[in-house]
């Protein structure tokens, strides 16, 4: 006996990430009981986003520039590119605020599992950019996962012969992490990798 | 260095029940990448839902007609009153299917703690409804906590004097309950209550 247009929205709710259909009828219910106005802000938020944001066809970035600020942001040294699987993971390292380069977003990992493979990512697009020649040093800051490590690899393959400096993000004992919680592989990479 | 719209999005998803800044983050990029044309549809349930859906007048229910589908069909009950806190508590009794009464949705629970006093309930509107006299029993679907308890005494209170019936969901074990796991409270009231 719930109203079509509520079923409707409780439905869209339920198939965003993180959101089952309880969760969604919870959210549907804070919209419209709207006590706090929280639908037309919601409303006029989702429609600015869809019209100003789009994505940026140097580096894959989301932004309301195209290219984004990122790339034309003439401060930051175009000889350093860092290259990571998805936006979540240039907005964590934006948000620390210690690379002062450019990105390459890949728009995911390779993944036999999952059937994506490098004609599937913005990898034709990483090599054309090292090609122009400006860029140093690519840094692969990719998950320390074996899909993550595999991807990491066949770029590091490809690049090989280009006259650029490869690099990866460290490996080793997360800053505040207990020894006594962490993982075997961790600790034994944080002893080879000692400084 | 996340673009503004982006900012805001994240921030007005941020806010919604049960999303924090991370899962806002998530949410706004799934939305934002699009891969699978969640934007559009999103955004087109929000405005029929905002524009359809109003709060019935008579029972507080939100329907796409007022007076509500439940409030006009006259198929149900119209001597048998449920009074709920909420609508999510109307959308849980109306699932079982078990229920073909009306329902009065009180917009809350008294509480002394977050100041929520008679006078910000639809508690008035009950008495009017009682008044009325068609109403043979109400039944005070309310939680089995201290705040629920409390508000259902009042109620029962105001109600006094007039020819209706009131009655209260039972206390006991959940079906499916193990009662090992069974708070002291609900085995000494199930103990009680046996039939």
């Amino acid at each position: 006996m719930i109203g079509a247009e509520i079923q409707i929205l409780i439905k869209i709710l339920s198939k965003m990430p993180g959101l089952g259909p309880r969760s969604a009828k919870r959210l549907a219910l804070f919209l419209l009981s709207d006590g706090e106005g929280q639908m037309d802000p919601m409303i006029a938020a989702l429609q600015a986003a869809r019209d100003n944001v789009s994505v940026c066809h140097v580096c894959g970035n989301l932004d309301t520039s195209d290219p984004c600020h990122i790339c034309t942001d003439t401060r930051r040294d175009p000889g350093m590119l860092c290259v990571v699987a998805g936006i979540g993971d240039l907005w964590a390292l934006e948000r620390t605020g210690s690379f002062s380069g450019r990105y390459h977003v890949l728009g995911g990992i390779l993944s036999a599992m999952d059937g994506v493979g490098p004609e599937d990512l913005r990898i034709e697009q990483l090599v054309r950019r090292v090609k122009e020649g400006t860029i140093e040093e690519i840094i692969l800051a990719l998950s320390a996962t074996v899909d993550g490590q595999a991807t990491a690899h066949y770029i590091a393959d490809r690049l090989s012969g280009l006259h650029v400096k490869i690099t990866k993000l460290a490996h080793g004992v997360p800053v505040g992490g207990e020894l006594d919680f962490l993982d075997d592989g961790t600790i034994i990479t944080a002893l080879k990798s000692r400084a």
